[in-house]
């Protein structure tokens, strides 16, 4: 593991965002960067934090990401995809910028200006950053020009949505594993969309991300692989908003449903027996197991949370 | 959709969880809770919250997490997979139970009784509590008994983990989807343990919890199964806490990485490129996608953040 110091590229060629991302993953193939060994995710760090909103509640935004908020002269956001309530009750003091419409050419020297004229900048994703956030490329595109950056974790929409369900997304005896996906369409081929596969595996609790408009397709292709109709189905539409609303239903009807409701995007797709929250078996994680001592268990008494 | 209301039962049983949860179960499968449809996720409610302490940095708790334990007489935690810090930071005024090593039998009464006595009871479970959280049989027991409970979502130590990595665990081109996941052991049988299928499928971000005790086990069945050596893989033992540290390496050396370093519990596991953050392609989220304007495009859209 190669822990040198990283140094910034001056760079000749003239601020094109992939040519910057490319320099960017050239340096990352070859060390990595200092910072991962330096700081911890949630520490005060210099430069541009890249925010996780969580999925839309003001309250359910990080202790961290509300005082970077607070403290924010510019704060560029994904317009729609975050609560209004969210910036209206952290953010009435900082000039927002709305990023929908806005190409990486617009954004990167928006925030590098403002930024190297001192302005606290924070560029707020809805979620978590790391799961369908394209932070990656803005922050790559503004290290190759010397603004430091970091990512400020958040709560994803899938937990918003397992809690609005009041069930967990695993379960024992019924679900072991979860899968955030995402369908086929413009983004992803066919080869590329596992949502059957998942399914199939029988104990995954499928959350399917940026997929309200192909409810149906998704469905029918489950349906067409000889998925049980029967098998639970939520469609969770702007979960934790004020507007939040919830369609339960099964891999056989959920399509009508949510057409009904007329939903086509802003909603998460949760597919598996986890959805109902019924029929899961005691895990015996308090009591027995914590009584058993250390006798090769080590990993298991972390199970008792998370 | 049934939508009635949900009433308890005074059941005839004398206080046996598993009876309590089966109980519960039962009537999930007739109906859904009134609640998932009168409440929003991160909204105030009634009863006895189960909250997700997020990954450690006292900074990466919910703002709602933070209220209600600041305004908490009892927080039953989960001992060592919680930060100490996040305790003394926001839980100094109040009675603090370690619940490792406690059964339901007696962390359900001690919850009860609290409560009933009118003290603001929290339970906090370590990260999200949907995700290995075994949260819920404690919660269907405590309904069982009258005594009302919801989610309060937290960031899981998925995000820490790759928040430290400074990556995305989608990254376009690279990785598009996360599967959460655990290795066979005590709990899962072998035919249970996905995650040479997930690595497989070769454009996953396979995150393991509950696997630190067995890297080496995993890396091994990993490579029986012709998965390629060099495949990235990074473990972050305690991310986001004080002693957070980060190893690099690849399927074929990690185990000795970790063996070096001794940790056997309490770390990430992430396999997949998406650990490198390098060779993503832009995503062209920014400019000509939100240019396209609403022709069929509309889920997509909301791929520019989350």
């Amino acid at each position: 593991m190669s822990n040198e110091t990283t140094e910034t590229d001056a760079g000749t060629e003239e601020n094109d965002p992939q040519d910057a991302i490319d320099a960017q993953g050239d340096r990352r193939r070859e060390e990595l960067d200092d910072r991962i060994f330096e700081h911890s995710a949630g520490d005060e760090q210099e430069g541009i934090p890249f925010v996780g909103a969580g999925p839309g509640n003001p309250r359910l935004l990080t202790v961290a990401g509300k005082e970077l908020l607070e403290e924010a002269d510019l704060v560029v956001h994904a317009g729609s995809l975050v609560n209004s309530e969210l910036l209206e009750e952290y953010c009435d003091h900082a000039e927002l910028v709305n990023s929908v419409g806005k190409d990486l050419e617009e954004l990167i020297p928006l925030m590098r200006d403002a930024y190297e004229d001192g302005d606290n900048v924070v560029r707020l994703h809805s979620g978590d950053p790391a799961i369908y956030g394209a932070a990656l490329e803005q922050m790559d595109a503004l290290e190759h020009e010397d603004v430091p950056t970091h990512f400020v974790p958040g709560v994803t929409s899938a937990f918003a949505a397992s809690a609005t369900l009041r069930t967990q997304l695993t379960l024992n005896e019924v679900s072991n594993h979860v899968a955030f996906t995402r369908p086929q369409g413009k983004t992803l081929s066919p080869e590329e969309d596992h949502i059957s596969d998942f399914v199939e595996m029988g104990d995954v609790t499928t959350c399917i991300y940026l997929g309200t408009h192909a409810v149906r397709e998704t469905m029918d292709r489950l349906l067409e692989d000889d998925h049980d109709p029967e098998t639970p189905v939520a469609v969770i539409y702007h979960a934790s908003w004020p507007d939040e609303d919830v369609i339960v239903g099964s891999i056989g009807d959920i399509a009508d449903r949510v057409e009904e409701a007329g939903y086509r995007a802003s909603a998460m797709v949760v597919i598996g027996d986890a959805v109902t929250g019924a029929g899961y078996e005691r895990s015996y994680l308090y009591g027995d197991w914590a009584n058993r001592g250390s006798s090769g268990s080590a990993g298991e008494t972390e199970a008792s949370d998370d």
